[in-house]
């Protein structure tokens, strides 16, 4: 883990020039005039545009990417001011909520004008993507256009699963912020804390430490691991021979990390340091085979053997690691099948999982860029053993 | 305002029963067998599930809501523990990711099985909603099964626009909770703030004073007024003559308040005093207008006229209020054409904006629950007078 300056916040005109340039690429190799865009992280890697608006479902925005020349907004009357300080020049927009019309024939005649060559565009509607906007909307500009609409799903995630260094560099910030602050909680956590007291210490202490959010903290406990790990904290009061598992998707500037930490509370018996030195060993493994040229199954595989030969019983994660940037899980996923070919600037999490006993799951977790030479870690590795909570 | 209790976290399986029931016989009426929902919010008004989860974009999840016997939780195999201890009977679950299938066969089936009489099923198509799964995998959905898909979101607005007490009472709260904090924050405003300053003074104050979460705050400002609402706040240094308008939508279990308060610097204009006043009578007007048998259009018109009277130039927002709850904004909307009844238990913000020179906006909004006898406020009212920090 390097030291790094804080990192400002928002990127330069020439940041976002090279993800047009790069997105540009990709699209005349697929063969598409533009995608158009409607979610916020992709709103925001090709604008900058960040927002809290996003919370209100109430108006859709779209953000057209042509394979020539910069993106067009085409969004709600009341984000023109603001869209109209990022670098695009092009903001078109129309009086929103309109339910006869809200912003489809503006979409329609902006992605007709872009639309000299192929005749196709890409849209969001694969795989971890979703179309934020209503499908009967969709639904009426598939009829209303010519164009030929297909899934641009994997090229947009062809261009944001290799990270720039400006982005590369924003994660690495969260992720130190992050990782000062678990290595500091043990000092300030007590048998007897509820998981709700526990996990609100640690985000208290990551804004402390200049994250912008955390959408994303759960904290789950129970006698020697956890049964699941997408649901809590709760009031459930921490007890010796308890372990507590708190995850992290902390943000700085829209960039998420994803790690993990585990911290015991009053002992550890002799099977949780067990199964703790085997999701080490793991993480280890995995870390190794994440190089350039490998692939995501190779990731799998090096740490599956490891937890197989351990004696797991199984895990209900699906997969021991993915992609991370913009959202707090992309594409690839570690996991036999996916097939990803892993190249120099994706950011991935590496996260074996092991349950060893029915309901007695541990998780390890940390994040990492590639570099030419390997994986170069972005978190503060965990603690070979398993801090203790007296 | 009255005092509140704090509410219990979650809620009865009474409180899921009336939910229920009261779907069912919408969907009766619309002829729907079942519908089926994706969405965080939709789930946890269905089941009470509560996860931060969401924030992974990775797995769909599928709650089936048939027109008889309890709803059905058809997810990936990750969520299953913490599904199963909601007030559901049925948990139905897939190794997720799977490229392949994820869901859709046992969605599939689930929703065939529930599907004896109409052929019908409802879904998250139309306004204010969007489908979170790929929309490839509902082509497929739709290809694979001989039901018919429809819109379903007319159905789901009318049973989520009329909230149960319960509903009411946690808004109230989160309502309470905030105009607190509001009414507190000028004693620690300065001129020389920074915008984000301030706004990390009233955030760290409401989650202190219980709220769960903050999803929602921006904070702008500008001399007499803003050029927009929805970005910010910045490291803009607050200034003499400035006004500072922070918004929140916070949270208590997952209700939503969404209410802004104005805060001048320094000094107030006549013009600005103005323009305050005859927003504070058009949001008496707007509160005024909210009965039992009215319609959206005319609480827009009691307010626009008198916004009108005095002179406003626009203002970019597209409407005067709307509804709240499970999200920060909901149906129906305060606006011309939008013709919806107006019926005890709704929850609805009243929400006036004037621009009265260009760039010069001042928005006011409350936050009201509507009884038999009219409007009863949720938020406690804003002073007369503009708050000056000095």
């Amino acid at each position: 883990m390097s030291n790094l300056n804080i990192p400002q916040h928002g990127f330069s005109n020439l940041e976002f020039e090279e993800r047009l340039s790069k997105a540009q690429k990709i699209m005349h190799k697929q063969q598409l005039d533009a995608i158009f865009v409607t979610t916020p992280q992709n709103i925001r890697y090709f604008t900058g545009f960040d927002s809290q608006f996003w919370e209100s479902p109430t108006r859709p925005w779209f953000v057209v990417v042509p394979n020539e020349g910069k993106p067009i907004a085409v969004i709600p009357e009341i984000g023109q001011p603001a869209m109209e300080s990022t670098w695009l020049d092009e903001v078109r927009t129309w009086t929103a909520p309109n339910p006869k019309d809200d912003g489809i024939s503006l979409l329609k005649s902006t992605l007709e004008q872009c639309s000299n060559r192929f005749k196709k565009i890409g849209a969001e509607l694969g795989r971890e993507m979703s179309l934020r906007m209503p499908v009967i909307d969709f639904y009426k500009l598939k009829e209303k256009t010519q164009l030929e609409i297909v899934d641009g799903s994997p090229a947009i995630w062809n261009m944001r699963m290799v990270k720039t260094k400006a982005e590369i560099n924003h994660i690495n910030y969260i992720c130190n912020i992050a990782s000062a602050a678990y290595e500091e909680l043990p000092n300030h956590l007590e048998i007897g804390d509820t998981e709700r007291e526990a996990v609100r210490k640690l985000r208290i202490d990551i804004a402390k430490r200049g994250a912008d959010s955390t959408p994303f903290m759960p904290g789950i406990s129970g006698p020697g691991g956890v049964s699941q790990i997408v649901c809590g904290p709760t009031d459930r009061i921490l007890e010796k021979g308890d372990i507590l598992f708190i995850d992290t998707g902390s943000t700085y500037d829209g960039y998420f990390c994803d790690f993990d930490r585990n911290f015991a509370f009053g002992e550890i018996s002799s099977e949780v340091e067990r199964v703790h030195e085997v999701l080490w060993l793991a993480t280890e493994a995995g870390i190794k085979a994440a190089i350039p040229g490998a692939k995501t199954d190779d990731i799998w595989l090096a740490m599956n053997t490891i937890i197989q030969d351990a004696g797991t019983i199984g895990n209900n994660v699906g997969r021991l690691g993915h992609g991370l940037g913009l959202q707090l899980t992309e594409p690839p996923s570690h996991r036999p099948g996916d097939n990803t070919l892993i190249l120099e600037d994706m950011v991935l999490t590496i996260e074996p999982a092991m349950e060893y006993a029915p309901g007695k799951m541990i998780v390890h977790e940390e994040n990492i860029a590639i570099t030419k030479d390997g994986a170069k870690l972005l978190t503060k590795r965990a603690p070979r053993e398993m801090p203790l909570v007296k």
